[in-house]
């Protein structure tokens, strides 16, 4: 059991404080050049989809079941198998899903394109509505966080709880203030904390009676059969069923992709919605292009056929993962267990590990890291307008390098974090 | 050579009439289902591109030239290979290419919403600045209009002539009106005429003088390579190039793809414009997604190889082509040659016959069309708000059916014009 930081005297803390600098010195001769920062799969995972490369040649039947040729224009919301396909990894019924293109970031931006400049079911367009406030779970990712920030919205952070965001709060905001439109949500294995929503949580979203009657939740369900483990796993409601239950049935975009099942960049996304939003969408879409690639969504059916050999596929991604983000983990608990300056997750999915430093250290942390070599995620960026306000969240992916990277990045990592720790800890009066 | 209707007198003309009614009421019989409507290619074309699907297999090496793994996250401008590729297409440097998903009309939309959202290069977003203009050279693309047309903006159509579009008429507007922001132009065998705009033009476009800073041309050369002749082919100016002689090196935004070169739907699109141009637009696209289809842009690449793979593919796109349109051509001028009541275009390229018609007539002869079973673009679609003044253009496309098909369609449709003519004729006093 290492000893608490907080219990040393000065004299310990600058002993200590000179034998860290000595072992980072000698990192940083080490020349490395390392990354954990961003939930990119590894090529180990990539190749698991390489077969698809495969289910096309140049004498191929590419039609799709209904007979359209997947060679040419049209079919705007998907071929039939990739509907089903996509729904079942979504959880919902086939007339519930549109399919797009490669990236579900790109459909979530162009749902707030299409409420912006055309206004949700016959609403007014948001850009004719003053102030929209956008209410955004924190810590959370920086890329939901900057689409709002890039339309000019108000980026407003809720805390997260262990059950999911702060429903109190959500509930006061939603409920109360019609110039809140949306909520950034990622309900399962969420980014960065790895945490999935409770059912009460789910229900509570569900459940809310939103001052604005364009008000949606933006639920990016990116990581919905991304388990770590075969014998525990987190499960979550299914929301489009309980806003229907709960009498909001329009009140919630799902969104879904293959990014990280087959090709991140060359997959397929899709969104899940009522049927009334789905036609909202499909009349604005119909203007913006004669449709998606089908032939990448063929690909993809003919590859993993259904939602079990999706399944299968993730327990590959999984065998892959698990030792990685337990090695991770493990370095953690080694070197900083019972120092008292720390705190991270232990997700059971999803590609993240969220770390807590000592209030005011977070940024120095990631500035040492990169100073050695070692690049993560910049601190803050979990938060709305990269403000972390105490300066304490770092997310750590650990899915890119090989395992001997990681093990070599995790250890600079936690002896970055004891280095800053210690410097905060001395300057304390 | 055929009598001209216009010189018959009534008696004929009745005559005529019953002649024409029973040889509608044979094919009517005949319980056609044929397709003239848009520009798809045929099935035989799609073929040419089928060795697409060997480039790939499991074993394949997927890294573009740089060493960047084509199948994970990231490269927002496209692999440097597909920017070559494109830029040649475009005829522009690779350094003016950015690369993006696989629908160049999904590019303008998203060129449209940034201007409408954001604003162009510091200036006031579109959304904000009251009553917004765009010129639409008529006849001229029906989804283009459509999608400013979506948008709320007022649409200006402006008269075709042989060199292009009416210049006097567009300087007159684009130079002295600031709520003028943008003209839609296809530039070479321009959708539906089939006409290429004179060097004049191009230079009249280049030199233009916008009240508005963030005026744009958009130039959607989706028919640059698209011949179908190998000694006759139009050529046009360079219109980046001509733009930085005249020095306005910003005021174009320039379209391409490969749509109608590999497969609609599942090709490259591109813009290509001045770097200034691309630096704003990267801005914006940064919060929109982490990249487009990489191993797409790869695969086409590794197809085609350069422009002259390209070039051996669109004359083989040509011999399928050609007939098809001299076809038609040939029927038009047997069945209509000196009837003066209509007349048509021979483009050497791109994929439409344009079609007029005696004033009034044009919806009458595709609801007779589309009542004997032969859909044609509907009456008046070549034309802002789907509005044609005089009611005379009809659009024909020839690409998708055989030639059987298509040698039956194209006698229905003279069928119709002499019908829908004859009545006009009569009910005149």
């Amino acid at each position: 059991m290492n000893k608490s930081y907080l219990k040393m005297n000065r004299g310990e803390l600058l002993q200590l404080r000179e034998q860290l600098r000595r072992e980072y010195k000698n990192y940083k001769a080490l020349g490395l050049k390392l990354d954990m920062s961003r939930g990119k799969p590894s090529i180990k995972q990539l190749n698991l989809s390489m077969g698809m490369m495969d289910v096309f040649h140049s004498e191929s039947d590419l039609k799709c079941e209904d007979g359209t040729d997947c060679r040419n224009y049209g079919v705007l919301e998907g071929i039939p198998e990739a509907k089903r396909l996509l729904a079942s990894i979504a959880e919902v019924s086939p007339e519930n899903i549109m399919i797009f293109g490669n990236s579900s970031l790109n459909v979530m931006y162009d749902s707030i394109v299409r409420a912006f400049a055309f206004g949700i079911m016959g609403n007014e367009p948001w850009c004719r509505q003053g102030e929209i406030k956008f209410l955004c779970p924190a810590p959370g990712y920086d890329r939901h966080f900057r689409i709002t920030e890039a339309f000019g919205f108000t980026n407003i952070p809720i805390p997260m709880t262990p059950e999911g965001p702060d429903m109190d709060l959500v509930e006061e905001y939603v409920n109360n203030d019609p110039a809140v439109k949306g909520i950034w949500c990622v309900p399962k294995y969420s980014n960065p904390l790895g945490i999935s929503y409770s059912d009460e949580t789910v229900k509570r979203f569900a459940a809310l009676k939103p001052a604005a009657d364009d008000f949606r939740i933006f639920w990016d369900n990116a990581y919905s059969v991304h388990h770590l483990y075969e014998d525990r796993r987190d499960v979550i409601l299914e929301i489009l069923e309980e806003c229907m239950k709960a009498g909001n049935p329009d009140i919630v975009y799902k969104f879904t992709s293959t990014s990280k099942i087959s090709f991140p960049g060359s997959g397929v996304a899709a969104i899940a919605s009522s049927l009334a939003n789905l036609e909202d969408i499909k009349k604005h879409v119909t203007a913006q292009t004669i449709g998606h690639d089908k032939l990448n969504q063929l690909r993809h059916v003919r590859f993993f056929r259904d939602r079990y050999g999706v399944e299968a596929q993730m327990r590959r991604h999984a065998d892959i993962l698990r030792p990685k983000f337990e090695m991770v983990e493990d370095t953690l608990e080694l070197e900083l267990g019972g120092l008292e300056i720390a705190s991270w997750t232990k997700p059971l999915g999803g590609y993240f590990i969220s770390f807590d430093s000592l209030p005011g250290c977070a940024k120095a942390i990631v500035a040492a890291c990169k100073e050695a070599g070692v690049t993560m995620t910049p601190a803050g960026a979990t938060y709305p307008y990269g403000k972390d306000p105490k300066d304490t969240n770092i997310r750590i992916a650990p899915s890119y390098p090989d395992i001997e990277e990681l093990r070599m990045a995790a250890k600079l990592f936690t002896l970055c974090v004891k280095m800053v720790s210690v410097d905060m800890l001395l300057e304390q009066p």
